[in-house]
Parts: C-alpha cells; structure tokens; sequence
C-alpha cells in the first residue's frame, strides 16, 4: 500500500476493536483500538503503514487521529476503556498537544479522559526518556492513563518501568512460545513481583489457547486479550458474543489451583506428623548433628540438605549433603542466614504458630537448580531447614508450580 | 597522566584489593582488585585511564594483565575470592584468550579458576549481547564466576540479566541516596526476588555508613563493599584489621529486625481477638454487608476499605470504603479476585489454620498508596478482608517495612 493512497483516502480508512477482558469481572472491559484500510476489495491491517520508518510521522499522527475520532465517536453509547497505541515518536509531534485537543473535545461530549489508555513502548524511550516521561506526566494530569507495552520482552528495565508509574505493564504471551520456558517464568515472576509493589496492573495480549490463558491467569494477569477471546471486530463486542466462556475457564483454574494448594498443605502436614514422630529423639543442642542423621533417614528421597539454626539465623549445626549417601559439612556451622529474606519473619511464625512452613520455590545459590525449603521449629529456640532436591519437585506438580 | 606514561612504566603500577565482606560468616569473602599507578611521589587511581574512550583498549588490556598477575600471586597464599572488572570491548579484545590463559597457568600454580569473579556492566552489552555472553559462558565453564554490575541502575534489564545467569548481581548503594526513596526501594525489593529466584547472591557496593549497610542487610544482600567495611589497600585485609564490627552490627540488625516481626505479630493478634469477639454477630451470607458494617466500627481508624469473598475467590459482599463516613459499593459485589498472587494459598491456610494473615506491603491499584491487607477466616466458606490505610502503616515502622 503507498502511504500516499491512504492519506489521500482517509474514507477508506476504519478503526476496529479487540476486546479486552477483565479477569475481576470475566466481562468486557475495554478494547484496543487497530486501523484497516479497505483497498482491492478487502480490509487490510495499518500496520505496515505504522511500523515503516520511512512514512513521515505526520502522516501517522493524521491517521490515527482520523482513526481515534471514529472510534471514540462509535464508543460515545457505550460503557469500556479505549487503549491507543502511540510510538515515542508520533506522541512528541506538536507536543502531543493534537491527541490532547482531540481527547478534550470529546470530553466535553461525556467521553471522560480516564477511559483513554496509550500504549507506550518501554525501549522507545531510549532515545529521550525524560521528554516523554514529562509528556506522558502532563497527560496523567488530565486522567489519561499509561500502558508499557512489550515488557517481558528485551525491554524489561526495571527502573525505567517503575519511573513511568504506569497503570498497566502488557506482557506478550507470546513469549511463553518463542522463549526457554524457565527463563520466561522467571522475568514472569519478577514482573508480577514489580506490578503489586508498584500497584500496576498486568494485561497478557496476543492469547490465543487456554494453556496461554491459564498462564496469564497464572501469573497475575487482570487483564486477557487475544484471539482466543476476541478477534479486532468493527463492532463493539460483548461478553456474550466472545468466543470463549471466561467464567468457565477461570473457574477451572481456580478449581485446579485449589487442588494444588491442598496437595501441598497435605504434604507438609505429613511431614510435620513424621517429624513429630522423631522429635523424641531430640537431645538437645549437644547432639544437634545426631538428631539430623535420624531426619536424613526419614527424608531420603525429599531432601538434599538439611541444617538446623536458633532464633537469630545462626547455623548451630552442620550441614548435611546428599551425594551417594548423607555427607556431613561441620564447617558450615555458625553461618549465619538471617539476610535472606522472609528469614527471621518465617522462623517468629514458625515459633509463634508452632507449625512447619514450606517456602516458594526458588533457585539454589550452589547447585542453580530449582528447589523449595521445607522448616519446622523443633523447639522455642532451634529451628530445622529442609532443602527439598529438584527431583522430588519436578515428580510432584504441585510443588513445582 | 599519560596513557604512554602509563604503559612504558608498568614498574609503577601495582594492585590494590578491597574486601568484600559476607552476611554468612561475617568474614572476608574476597576481594576486588584495583589499580594504582605511582607518579608525582603519590599512588593515584588509574580509574580515568581505564575509563578514557580515547585509550587504546590494548593499552588498558596491557595494564590489566599486568596488575592481575601481581594480584593473583599475592593471592596465592591466602584464600578467598578475586573480583576483576572488565569492559565488554576489553573481554573481546584477542577473543578474551589473554585473561583465560593467565588464568590457567595461574591454575597450575594452585590457583583455582573458580575463585576469580569478572564484573561486566549490562548496558555494556548493548552492542553485541550475543557475542558477549558466549564468551561469558566459555568462561563459566572454566569455574569462572560472573558478576553483573550497577544492577539497580538504569540498566536493570530483567531479561538479559537472566540471560547472563551470573553468580552475583552488584548493587550500588549510593543509589539509595541520589535516587527517590521509595522508588528504589521497589526496584530493589524486585532485584531480591529475581536474584532469589534466579540464584544470584547479591551484593551492596559503596556502603559508607551503618544506614546503606542496614540497607544492603535489610534486602537480602549476601555480600558487602565499601570504605565503611574496607578501603582499598595493598595488603590484604582480614576481619581482625576491618575498620567495622561486622558481626556486631548484624546482631543489631537481626535483634531489631526481630522486634519489628514480634509487633507485627502482636498486631494480628489483637486484630484477631477484636475479629473473633465480632464472630457472634454473624448471620450468615444474607446478612454480609450488616456484618461490615460492625467491623468498620471496629476498624475505622486502621482500614480505608473492606470486603468478604468465598473460597473461590468471588467477593460476596459489597466494597466497604472509608470516605468521610464509610460507604457501601455494592456494584463491587461479583468481582473475583483468586487471580491476584497468593490469593488462594493464602485462603486456604487460612481455612485449614484458622488464622489470619497479614500481606506484604504493596500499591493499591486505585489509590498508588501502600497498603498492606489483613484476611481473616470467618468460616471455613467466607473470608474477611480487610485493606489498611496507609496513614495508619505510616505510623506504624513495624508495618512499613
């Protein structure tokens, strides 16, 4: 398509809407926006038009204005929020001042600005981080909110995210293909870590199968859009015209992840029962290193590394290390592990409650692999730490996930 | 100074080391090699030769070698770990073969590779990643650790610093002074769930004072650096000849850190007590928002909103916010929330401890303020939840960190 013949065709020009559905209320609760352009008897995608470097960014801005009036004016009777998508470059021509006047002119015909959403690029910023950021601040001031689009992706700089204060981080599920799985769980994780500290919410686009729904559901997603729930359509599309029944998927989930969870917390209360068992033999912190050799023999097959600490984190035992059979590391003793966070919080629980505690999973510092710590207060003063080996995890779906 | 000077009087160069101290032992780990060139009767920094553009990177190559040999048979008596910085284009200077080969003639003399840490800086790799981190891998399978350096700054990549999987992720602590407060302090608490969940240790650099340690202590930082624990120097530094009392120190920090679990605990205790006492006047499901009502007399002055959800997540009462008076928004009624982290673990430890729980701080997506959320089991099928305020975290330390 020449740029020219869609800028001196602009009423062949047509905004379209995909759907985009809120895992709170399983409903519609908004859409983005998309351009096509009808040539040779069919409606084809803007987006070659949008990504080519040589189109003028003037020209750009004219379409997507042209496009943004018809939507906003077709989503004047209707309830939802509008996400745009702008590129550093478009928002700076004029100041950005052209969206803004747009955007208030429809303001007064009842379109509140707070239901307009751009998207923004975290490494299109490279260029002139703080310009934007100044611009993208002034459109905040008027209820516009701030999507970072791609994070997950190259682009995922911490800092730079947490500076934008964006409403919205859109993860590419995408990436749950292209990418090596681990190493995608792992940047997941820390995203959604980053979101509920920063208080941004997370949307998964291009969905497009109930594993990708599952894993965005999985990870914290507020917000689910792809082909899976909705194709870009000319019309506004509702809850009931989806392809997908959201209630029942989430429903499924959360029964799945349900079961998980009661899995896990039988585990660890048999554990706890098995330690109960063995807490006879407990005599003393004379004869710490004997009483781990009686654990070693009832946790076999879970563990690789056992230790016991007091109440200030101080290793007051050796380790224990599986290799043919149980190695003792005597010089390990009096290491101190109060640092790692969580610690001193999970051992005060421990005490408090009287009940053994199995951590999240996380990655082993010596042996990099993935691995959960299960803990148990011996007594007041004297606490257990159980380092369960990654083959047991990976036999056992709900400790892996 | 004079590259050339520099270059054609490697007899007045000579290393300087600065211990990095560890949370574990409370001990010297290792050390970091610096260099210092003698002119002008004084030992000077060669840091602006190093980080001139303008010099050739085979004159820097040149010194580097030359102060790396004279530190690694300084070394050769005495343990601990040797941390080395290298620019992305000095690695690839002559493929990196320069470095490996001292390397190994040093291992031969009975210095194992694996005590040698190279720092890189991530922004460095913008270039060509690619090529770096093989090279960094060709390394790793010599035992050679890597360290990623000035994470927390503008080059916090998520991605590519999983990528690299180093062994260390290196924090500059002075950041927490030029820097936004609680800004990084996010970016921080997110770097310490990525380096735990990607096995990394971290560790605080530039530590000058009691505060920026605490700091480094307090986010699960496992090694220290910084003229409050060690100024570079030629003769290797060990724990007795350390200007600060380590272990001292760290015992103030796990007292304190203990006493502020101890308040917190107290806390939903007593928030419990006031919760179970209030249990008599529930009448069922039909009557939920009736319920709120008696809790937010009871609440008011430590909670901004409420609500009641079952066990699958699905709010059943209306949303109880605290504006002037409390007001009820029954349109919230409906909303499922089992997707959020934690949500439903978090439910059914509380169903099978019958006990309530206290979240981590975070940002409330409406307001950006910090909250934290105290749930509660009313009965084994619906769960209280109770959103505080964050004027009452801010007058509460306890609660805000």
């Amino acid at each position: 398509m020449d740029p020219l013949d869609i800028i001196s065709n602009l009423h062949n020009v047509r905004p379209v809407f995909q759907p985009i559905i809120s895992a709170i209320r399983h409903d519609v609760k908004g859409y983005e926006v998309l351009g096509r352009y009808y040539s040779d008897g069919e409606w084809k995608s803007l987006g070659s038009f949008f990504h080519d470097p040589d189109v003028p960014e003037e020209f750009k801005v004219e379409v997507d204005q042209y496009v943004l009036n018809l939507a906003i004016t077709e989503m004047l009777g209707h309830e939802g929020m509008l996400f745009i998508n702008r590129s550093a470059k478009q928002l700076m021509v004029n100041n950005g001042e052209d969206l803004l006047e747009m955007l208030l002119s429809f303001q007064e015909k009842g379109f509140d600005m707070d239901r307009i959403v751009i998207e923004v690029r975290e490494h299109d910023f490279d260029e002139d981080f703080e310009a934007l950021n100044h611009l993208l601040l002034y459109y905040k001031t008027y209820g516009i909110q701030i999507a970072v689009d791609h994070v997950g992706a190259k682009s995922s700089n911490i800092d730079r995210i947490r500076q934008l204060e964006p409403q919205i981080l859109k993860v590419d599920t995408m990436l749950t293909r292209n990418h090596d799985t681990q190493g995608f769980q792992d940047v997941m994780y820390s995203l959604a870590m980053l979101a509920n500290r920063i208080g941004a919410a997370l949307l998964f686009e291009n969905i497009e199968d109930d594993f990708q729904l599952h894993f965005a559901w999985k990870h914290g997603g507020r917000y689910y859009q792809g082909f899976y729930l909705g194709k870009p359509e000319f019309e506004l599309s509702s809850k009931e015209s989806l392809p997908t029944d959201i209630s029942g998927k989430i429903f499924e989930y959360i029964k799945r992840e349900k079961t998980l969870v009661e899995h896990r917390i039988g585990l660890v209360l048999s554990w706890e029962q098995k330690l109960k068992a063995l807490l006879s033999r407990w005599e003393g912190i004379k004869k710490v290193d004997r009483f781990i050799e009686h654990v070693t023999e009832e946790f076999h097959t879970e563990s690789f590394r056992m230790f016991i600490c007091n109440s200030d984190g101080q290793q007051v035992s050796s380790n224990f290390r599986k290799f043919e059979k149980w190695e003792r590391e005597p010089d390990k003793k009096g290491s101190n592990w109060a640092f790692r966070p969580y610690f001193l919080e999970n051992v005060i629980h421990m005490k408090t409650l009287k009940k053994g505690t199995l951590s999240d999973v996380y990655s082993d510092i010596e042996t990099k692999e993935l691995v959960r710590t299960f803990s148990y207060p011996l007594t007041d003063q004297y606490f257990l730490f159980i380092d369960i080996d990654y083959s047991f995890i990976f036999d056992h779906e709900y400790l892996l996930i």
